[in-house]
C-alpha cells in the first residue's frame, strides 16, 4: 500500500520529521511518501496561512493522490479537506480528524494540547465541524510556536506535558491529541510522562488509511465529495506555481 | 464610507451584478467599489473552487482593503471569511453571516435556499460555524447552478419561489435567505411573491458594515482574528498572479 | 428614518442617557424619540420586574410604534419582545438580540458583562432563546445595581473593565456586550481600556433597524409573530393606566 | 394540602373545566382551589397575549399564593412562570414543564400536540427552555383555536387523535402532552384512542406539587428565583385593576 | 398503593437505609417494599458492577414487578433502567432520573454531587441520555466510596456539603442531588447546611411512581419499551441464581 | 496479532459468521478468534436482551481478552463496552462504535440501517452517547429480525438496500453503517448496490484494534475505564454458568 503524506506547510525539516513519524507505525508493507507543497508560509498558527497552505495542500494532493492509496493532509487545522476529498480519486484523511477518531475508543473525553492561543478558536471549528465537541475535554494552548517544536524539542517536550497534566487533572481529559504536526515526534515520551494515551495525528491517519483501504472503502461521491464540477478557470493555477512531479 | 464588495468568483457579469445589488441598499453616501480576483473559478459550486476563490479573494482584500472602510466577501459559503479579517485593517462581512444575521429580528426560523444539492453540507457547516443552526428551519436545493441565475433569471425565480414555498409550509420558515449570491438581485421578487421577508446577504453585508462603521467597532484582534505571525513564504504569492491594483 | 427607543424601565434619568446615547450613533437623517412606559418598576434586576416592564413596554410599542418606522426595546432581557413584534407594524429589535448579533462579525467569542448576580439566568436564556450561546463565551456579573451604573458612573465603568477583563482572560472573550441597557454610555470609555470591541445593545438596536428598513424587509408575519387573533380582553387596559400621547 | 390552580385566561368555562380537571387526579386529601386573573383575555394564542396573561397571573399568584402550599400556572406556555416563582412563597408549576418532566418517565420520546400552527414556536421554546428538546419528538399543531376545545370537545378530541397519531407513525411518539390546559378534559379520552400515555400539565402540575410539598422542598432562592428586589413602581398596579379577594 | 424499591447492590445496610428513606416521604397509604438482588455487588463505583447490578435488578424487577404498582431501580447510574421497563408491567422509575425531574421546577440549574472521581463520566452520561444536561450545572465528586456514606455519615455529609458549596458558589448550582442512594438519607441535613433545595433519588422516585400511579398511566409499550420479543435464551438464568420469593 | 471478537449472541451460526466477516478484512498476520458468552439471548432486539447479553459479553472478555492484542464487542449496540473496557487488560471497540467513527472521514453524513423499528431508540442512544450524533443523517429501520439476516439473506439484501436508498434520496446521508451484526456480511453486496460506503462495524472494530496496537496505545486508566475497585459479590458469578475456556 502507498500513502502520501502532504505537509501543509513548506518546512523541509517539519516536512522530513513527518515522514519519519508517519513511518513508525505504519505497516511494513505501507510505504510512505512525504512531501510538501511547493509554495505556501513555513508554518501555520493562523486562518491566512491556513488558507494559503490549504490550496497548495489541495493542489498537491490533486496532482498526486492517484499514484496513491490514501492521502494524509499534514497539519492539525486540517486545512482543505473536503476540497481534498472532491479532488482525490483515494481517501484523504485529516491530521486532526485522524487523532480524534482514533482517541474515542480509549477515552470517554479527550484534550488537544497546541501551540500559541492564537489557534484555539480555529481547532475549536475544526472539531465542532467533524462533530466531536462532546467527547472534547478541552483545547489546551502553550507558548511554543510550529517551528518552537523543531527547535526546540526538550522544551517543547516540557510544556506539553504542562499543559496535558493541566488537561487531566482540570479539564477531566482521559487522552491527549497533539494540537500540530511539529508535536508528532513527541507522541510516545509525552506518553509516558503522561501516563495516558497520546496522539500524533499522522500516525493516527496513516492508521486510518491502511484501514480504509483494506476495508475496500472509498470517499462518499453522492454529496458533500462529488467530485468538482466541469469549471472554467482565469489565470489559475499560476504559470510560474507548480507542485513538484 | 467607502465599502469594497468582493465577489468571490471571476464571472464578470456576475461582479457587474452583485455591484448594482450592493449599491441599491446602500446609503447615498456609501460608495461601494465591487470587484474579484484576479484569478480563480467563474463559479462556485463545491469545496475545491471554494478554496481556490477563498485565496483569491483573501489576496484581493488584503491587497485593497485598507483603501476602505469595510469589506464585503462576495460567495454564500463565506470563503476564506477568517483569513480575511486577519489581513484586513478594517471589517469584513460575509454573505452567508449577513443574510443569516439580519433575518434574526424578523423571523423566528429561516431557512437557505440555494443552487445544486451538493452544496448543501457546506451551506450548513457554515451556518453552524457561525452559531445559528437553531435558528434555521432548513437548506432547500435548486437544479440551478451558480451561472444559472444569470442566464435564465426567471427560471431562476420560479425554481427559488418553488423551493421557498416548501420551506415555508413544510419546514417552518419564516423568512428565506438566498443562499448564493448571483441570486440577490432576485430578493424582492421572491419577496414579492412569497409574502416572507427575503435577505440578499450582499445587501445585507453592505448595511452591517456600515453599521459597525458608523458604531465605531473593528475585528477584534486578542484571538481569533489577531493579525498574522510575521512568516516566511516560500514561492508566495506568485509572480505572474496578481490582484489588480 | 423615525426610530422609537422604549426605555422599558421607568427612570427618567435612564430614559434620557439612553436616547442620548441611541443618537450618538444614529445617522444624521435618522430621528430618534426616546420614551418610557407609564407605569412600571424603576429598574428591572429580575423575572417579576421583567414581566411587568415588559407589558409595560409591549404596550407603548402597540400604542407607538405605527407612527415610526422601527423600535428599539430597551432593556437586556429583551422583555416581551416576541409580543412587542406582534403589535407592532414596524420591525421591532430588542437589545441584547442587537448586542450579539452586532458583534458576531467582528469576535468569534463575545462575553456578556452585566449587573448583579441573579440576572445571569435571565441573560442566558435569553441569548439561549437568540439561538447563539455557542457564540457566548461567558455572562459576567458585577456588584452593580442597575441604578449604580447612573449613579456612580465611574465606579460602574471600574466594574465593567474589571469583569470584562477576566472574561477576555479566562473565558476567552473577544468582544464584550454590556449587559444592561443603563451601562451603554459607558460603551467607548469601557472599549478604550480593554482593547476589544464593546457593544451597547441600545446603538446596535438603532443600526440594525436603520439597516432593515434601508433594505425594506419587515417582521414576518407568516408564525411566530403573526398579528394577534382578535379578541376579547376584561378589564384590560385598565382605564387608569394609560401610556403617553 | 391546597394548592391553587389559576387558569391564565379569563374564560370562566376553562376556568372551571380545568379546575375539575386538576381535581380527579388529586389525593384525597389535596383541595384544590381554582381561579383566574381579574384582567386579561379570554384566551391566549400567541405572544401578546401570553404576557398579558402572564402578568395577570403572575400578580393573582402573588396576592393569593401565601394561602397554599403550591401553585399550578394554568397555561401550556407556562406565561411568566420565573416570575411566578420570585413573587411566591410556595412551589409553582408550569402546565407545559410539569407533562413534559411526567411524560419522561414512561416514554423515550414524547410529542405535544396543540392548538394552531401559530403556537408552535412559542411552545418550541418553551421545551427549549425547559431543556428537553432531545425528549421531544416534535410539536404537531390542529386547526383548533383554544375555545374550540370547549365549544365542540368532541370535534377537539377528533382532531387531536389524528394529529398525535401522526406524531406516533410519522416523528417516533411514545407519548402525547396535551399542549393546552383546555385539551386537559379530554386525556383519557385520547389515551383510549392512541394506546400511548397522554399528559394533562394540569393534571401533571398537581402531582408534581403534591410531591415536593411531601417532599418539603422548596424554590431555590440562590440565584434565578431569588425574592424581587425592593423597587419602587411607578403607577403599578393600578387601581382599578386588583386580583379577586 | 405498593411500591417495590430494589437497591442495585447487595448491602443489606444500604437496602435497609434505602427503604427507611424510601418511607420517609410516602404517603400513608403506601406500601413500600425494599429487596435487593439476591447477587451482585456489595456496592457500584463503576461500568463492571453497574452492569452485573443492572441485570441483576433487572430480573429482580421482572420476577417481582407484577405484584407493585410501580417499581424504582435504587442507583444513581440508573443501570438497566430501560430494560426494566421492558419487562416491568407497571411504571419503573430511575433514582437519578427522578431526583433531576424533580430539581426542574424548583431550580433553573441543579449539580449533582456523587462519589468518587471514576463516576463522574458514568453520571454525566447518565444525565445527557435522560437529556437534561442543559439543566446541569456540574457533576462534583467527593472522596467518599459508596460504602463510606453508610461507615461514617458524619465524614460524609461533610464532604457531601463542602462539594455542595463549591457547586453552588462556582457552578451556579441552586439545588444538590445527591448522586449515590446511600447519600439519600443525608438529604435533609445536607439541604439545612447549604439552603438549597436536596434531593435524594429514592425519596424521588417513591413520589413520581405515586404521580404516575394516580394519574393512571403507564410505561409506553409503542418502541423503546416494547415488551422482549418472543426469544430462545442459553443456560440463562442461571439455575443458582434465583431472586428471593 | 490476536484479536477476539465476541458476538454478543448465543446463536452459533451468527458467530461463525461474524468470525468470517471479521476475517475477509483482517490483515494477514492477524489472528481472529471469535466466540460468543456460553449464556444469554440467541439474539438481541431490545434493552432487556441487550443488558443480559452485555454481562454475558462482558464475562467473556473479562476471562479471555488477556490472551489477545485486543477484543471486539459485537453487537451494534455497543452492550456493556464502556465495563469491557474497565475489566480488559487490551483495548475493546464496538461494533457501532467502530462502524460510526470508520465511516467519518468518507462521508459528511450517514445512516445506520438495521432491524425491527424498536431498537430505533436504543441505536440513537448509542450514538449520542459516542457523541456523534451530528454527523448521523437517520437511523432507519427495516421489517427484519436479527434471525432474519441469517435465514434469508437474500431478503434481508433487498430491505436494507431499500432502507439505505431512502437514506441516502431523504434523508442525506453518504454512507451507510450496517446496524446489526449480522447484517455484515451482505456489506459489499449492498454497497454495491447503493454506490456510497457501507460499514459492516465487526470489520471496522478489527481494523480499529489493528491500528491501536500497531500505534501502541490502551485504554486510557485514570478516569471513565478505570479498572474496577477491589470489591465483595455476592452469589456471583453464579457456579453454573462459565465462560468457555
Amino acid at each position: 500500500m502507498r500513502i502520501l503524506v502532504v505537509n501543509a506547510n513548506t518546512s523541509e525539516e517539519m516536512t522530513r520529521d513527518i515522514g519519519e513519524a508517519a513511518r513508525r507505525y505504519a505497516r511494513p508493507d505501507t510505504e510512505i511518501e512525504v512531501t510538501c507543497p511547493a509554495w505556501g508560509p513555513r508554518s501555520i498558527e493562523g486562518h491566512y496561512e491556513d488558507y494559503v497552505a490549504a490550496l497548495a495542500t489541495v493542489e498537491t494532493i490533486k496532482e498526486r493522490a492517484s499514484e496513491f492509496d490514501g492521502a494524509v493532509l499534514g497539519c492539525y487545522g486540517d486545512p482543505g479537506l473536503y476540497a481534498a476529498r472532491e479532488v482525490s480519486p483515494v481517501p484523504v484523511v485529516g491530521t486532526a480528524e485522524a487523532s480524534l477518531l482514533m482517541a474515542c475508543p480509549v477515552a470517554h473525553k479527550f484534550s488537544v494540547v497546541t501551540v500559541l492561543p492564537r489557534v484555539k478558536p480555529l481547532i475549536e471549528d475544526t472539531i465542532r465541524l467533524h462533530g466531536l465537541e462532546s467527547r472534547c475535554a478541552s483545547v489546551r494552548t502553550t507558548p511554543l510556536s510550529v517551528l518552537d517544536c523543531e527547535r526546540d524539542p526538550t522544551a517543547a517536550e516540557r510544556e506539553i506535558i504542562k499543559a496535558g497534566q493541566a488537561a487531566i487533572e482540570e479539564d477531566g481529559a482521559e487522552a491527549i491529541c497533539l494540537g500540530c504536526a511539529g508535536m508528532g515526534p513527541l507522541d510516545k515520551a509525552v506518553q509516558g510522562a503522561l501516563g495516558v494515551p497520546v496522539f500524533d495525528g499522522i500516525a493516527c491517519a496513516v492508521k486510518l488509511i491502511e484501514s480504509l483501504v483494506d476495508y475496500g472503502v472509498g470517499t462518499s461521491r453522492v454529496a458533500a465529495f462529488k467530485e468538482p464540477e466541469p469549471k472554467e478557470f482565469v489565470n489559475y493555477p499560476p504559470a510560474d506555481v507548480r507542485v513538484p512531479a
